[in-house]
């Protein structure tokens, strides 16, 4: 159902959703949705964000293992295909929770958007000091990339073409190469 | 009016905002609204962008005059005074339009975006050529900029912070200065 919760958000964000929607497309009986998340949209969306997250930061940690710029080759790589496999219509569902306003009091699915996007830029930036950055060079760096994938992931559903991605990632290539002293043969 | 719909569509995106809050938003009785745009909402979000996208266009041309890192520095700092000026609660309308899909046939919205984002490159990427940059890199690292500034601007309002984007802008500006040969005088 988190799942579920997280594919809609990826596609409509929070405020255009209704639980019966989130219901509808994870398959379950509205009740359960009620049952299961007494605190209604709000606790499911936050419990999105935060699957989300997760499943994110295991692939990024897993790819970086190879080095930061295969890492950030997998990570771009990835939402490449939840851009291409959804014909442009899914995007990321943490960026969607971020840029709605949120009624007083129900921030939970923000301090989780919040509390994702450290996560990623976290993991990054570690790779990148173990591969010779400083340590403000290597967390500007991180921010760059969550920043500018996200960002770009964005004008590729508003053009409906992959190019802000590509020309993005290979931007982020020189700036990743510029701040390592990583290995090539490890990268 | 447009104005108007521009700042809701800051704050809460597309899908969330009615016809009646344009309207309300912006002083103007509801029937003025279908008066002045018969094809509604999408009609005024598509206005909303292109008010957005030729204010942006205006003010990053006016300040790239002074340079690249210059444009950079004031395109960052027009985007921290949205999110501290709304206390966070606002951001792009154009990457709100962005991310929302929108129904078949009403991509009027969406389209406006993308011609946004490329306006906004464009000017940047002819900053960077014209201060020594080659036309690939120039490009690519245009699409950055654009990209890392809107991504950032998310992650700010997420964080409640301006951290991301202070973190985005260090960062960009060692890439506009590392593919340009710009006169330091000038920049």
């Amino acid at each position: 159902m988190v799942a579920g919760a997280a594919d809609v958000l990826r596609r409509r964000g929070l405020h255009a959703t209704s639980v019966r929607d989130l219901a509808k497309h994870s398959g379950s009986p509205l009740g359960s949705t009620y049952h299961y998340f007494p605190g209604g949209k709000t606790q499911l969306a936050a419990e999105a964000v935060r699957f989300a997250d997760e499943l994110t930061a295991a692939a990024l940690a897993d790819e970086l293992q190879a080095g930061p710029v295969a890492g950030l080759r997998a990570f771009t790589a990835m939402w490449r295909s939840i851009l291409v496999d959804s014909n442009f219509q899914a995007g990321c569902p943490v960026l969607a929770v971020s840029i709605e306003d949120q009624p007083e009091g129900n921030d939970e699915p923000r301090t989780a958007a919040a509390a994702a996007f450290d996560n990623w830029a976290g993991l990054l930036s570690e790779a990148l000091r173990a591969h010779g950055a400083g340590a403000d060079v290597a967390q500007q760096s991180a921010t760059l990339i969550v920043a500018s994938l996200e960002g770009a992931v964005a004008m590729c559903r508003a053009d409906r073409s992959t190019d802000a991605l590509d020309r993005t990632a290979r931007a982020l290539e020189s700036v990743v190469q510029g701040v390592t002293a990583e290995d090539h043969a490890t990268g």
